[in-house]
């Protein structure tokens, strides 16, 4: 195997170990390493198991022992120098006797992107970087771009039809996509800190908006956020049945609804409101995402519709990523709308995004893209 | 090597010599061959590359010459027994001293299938059949469709947003599309026998509707078809220009249009008209298919839209394939629908597809699916 081929052979065996902590390691990166000594045996292998618990190169650096003398370390981040909830990793790596680090990006966080290189550097231990960079970056998309632009990473969940429909004309929906689909839609529905609907879909739906990822509570479920600018949310509606899920119910409405009965029987009720004065077009979206961030720590939102609050997403350009589930199947005319109204005047002119992935996903289609702008994450 | 790789690496082979021949054979098949001899080189080559010439073994055993004896013949297609344009292939095998014959599909010809094979075992030559038959199949799908059911093959080719749409509010479509799809579009046309639209597109985009692949004419352009049931295509149609395509162009109209002036102007002009007396939705298209096929020959149709076309053709089922180009873009709304009315009442009620395939065409999505009905040709 040449040097490059050990490289990516490694590296992607920490990527493979990264994605084990999918879902549990918010507000912190997904990381994974190995440990490979100088036959080119892997003699460790670790995770970032999930927020304040050991990063992944402690990990390895425990599970290789005193083989981690002299050998290579693989990891998926650079390592962090600093003190946080667990110690700075470059401490650990050092005194390990690790002689070289191979790692694919570098820490986004510009304060200390870099750092580490250098403290390992200094210390005599040989650095290479960039090894299956792009993967890792798209890895930790979510982190990314909360670490860069303290904003939550907002991705737009969509089950369609080709000709581009989420229902017949009377509003049944289910179901568009098969199990696969709806499965890795659970899927996806765990890894983000929260799920976040529109009034309408909640009225529609009533749907419970819990993850049940591999038929049973793997992933946490995450929080729940609703944009209801009249608080119409109803009493009884599933997803507030404190029964169902343990998370946080937070409902994004006009600072007018505040003083509201209903907002004093929501508050009483444990649900979290966050009152917003409107804008021209309904709520402020891209305040109210800040809001989510800043007094809730949420860096990842999912957003399941509807057409009005997805087609208001995507004129402000806030979406960062679409994952549409498409299923083969056509509806007409007579179906309900995805995107909503986007008053597009000229082809060119049309919201444009960049491909990430296309797939098959059983008899379904799973396309993956991002807006142009949010592209570099 | 093992005997099984090699059959379906030379199958392979042939099936990559028969798609030279696309959009040449009609109402031929596709046919590829390959020669090996007993020390697994390859001693001839050839396919069937236009209707009327020699056959693809012929070819093939002509290029092997003394080569040929003691040798395996590939070929895509079962050999023909019978005296066509040419004679049969049966004799021309035998005569070289072929050892062994190797094909991928059966004549799909009910009065023929298996004919062959009985020919050639009798002679003692051995035979072994179904190496990559489906893909071999799938590469003759016009011409079994029309040697078996006596009816074109119809695709309907679209181009479309990720929402569904075919142009923006105001009709304007130019471009959805990237160059690298457009140039497959126009491959598509190349092996098709006709394109088919509505007279809706005609006046909206007075399109040309030639064959330009690879930026010259290297297919041949396929015969016009218009569906028109007033006999509404503009005089100075752009498709009507004699100097425009050597090609035939056929407007399928109401039968009491026939004895009208502009009936007999059209047919003054050389443009060939079918009269049918008109179904409660517009024209009979099924019966409008069956008088192409009878009356012209036509064994392949690719439907270029618009809606109303479109949809009619989806109700009816008379489509076999779908070839989809998606552009990652969104126009939202107010965009003109690609599908139609379909009145699909509940979501188990949509038209179904079964997907063929899905791949990435530049920065677009090109989708290849059947309607469940025609899967199996």
């Amino acid at each position: 195997m040449t040097r490059s081929a050990q490289y990516e052979v490694s590296m992607q065996m920490a990527l493979n170990l990264a994605r084990k902590g999918l879902g549990f390691t918010s507000p912190n990166p997904v990381v994974g390493s190995v440990i490979v000594d100088a036959a080119g045996a892997i003699v460790g292998m670790g995770y970032h198991a999930k927020a304040g618990m050991a990063h992944a190169e402690v990990v390895a650096l425990k599970d290789a022992g005193e083989k981690a003398r002299g050998a290579t370390l693989y990891v998926t981040l650079e390592p962090c120098c600093v003190q946080g909830r667990t110690p700075p990793c470059t401490d650990a790596i050092i005194r390990a006797g690790i002689q070289k680090v191979v790692y694919a990006a570098q820490d986004p966080n510009p304060a200390v992107a870099g750092r580490s290189r250098a403290i390992l550097e200094a210390a005599g231990i040989a650095v290479e970087s960039g090894i299956l960079e792009p993967e890792a970056r798209y890895l930790n998309r979510h982190f990314n771009k909360h670490i860069t632009r303290q904003m939550p990473y907002i991705t737009l969940k969509s089950a369609i039809t080709l000709d581009g429909k989420t229902a017949v004309a009377n509003g049944q929906s289910r179901w568009i996509t098969g199990e696969e689909a709806r499965q890795d839609g659970h899927f996806l529905r765990g890894i983000h800190d929260a799920i976040a609907v529109g009034i309408g879909t909640i009225i529609a739906d009533d749907p419970l908006l819990t993850c049940r990822h591999g038929g049973k509570t793997a992933l946490p479920h995450p929080d729940v956020v609703i944009f209801d600018t009249f608080l119409r949310t109803p009493r009884n509606a599933a997803v507030l049945r404190p029964s169902e899920a343990e998370r946080r119910v937070i409902i994004v409405t006009s600072s007018t609804m505040m003083e509201s009965d209903t907002a004093t029987r929501l508050l009483g009720a444990g649900i979290q409101l966050i009152g917003l004065p409107p804008a021209s077009q309904g709520l402020p979206l891209q305040q109210a995402f800040a809001a989510l961030y800043e007094q809730y720590g949420i860096t990842s939102v999912l957003v399941e519709g509807g057409a009005g609050l997805t087609s208001a997403i995507i004129k402000e350009t806030l979406e960062d990523e679409h994952v549409i589930y498409m299923a083969p199947k056509l509806f007409g005319d007579e179906g309900m709308t995805w995107s909503g109204s986007l008053k597009v005047p000229t082809p060119d002119k049309a919201y444009q995004l960049r491909l990430h992935s296309v797939e098959r996903l059983g008899n379904d289609i799973r396309i993956c893209a991002h807006r142009r702008e949010h592209g570099n994450l």
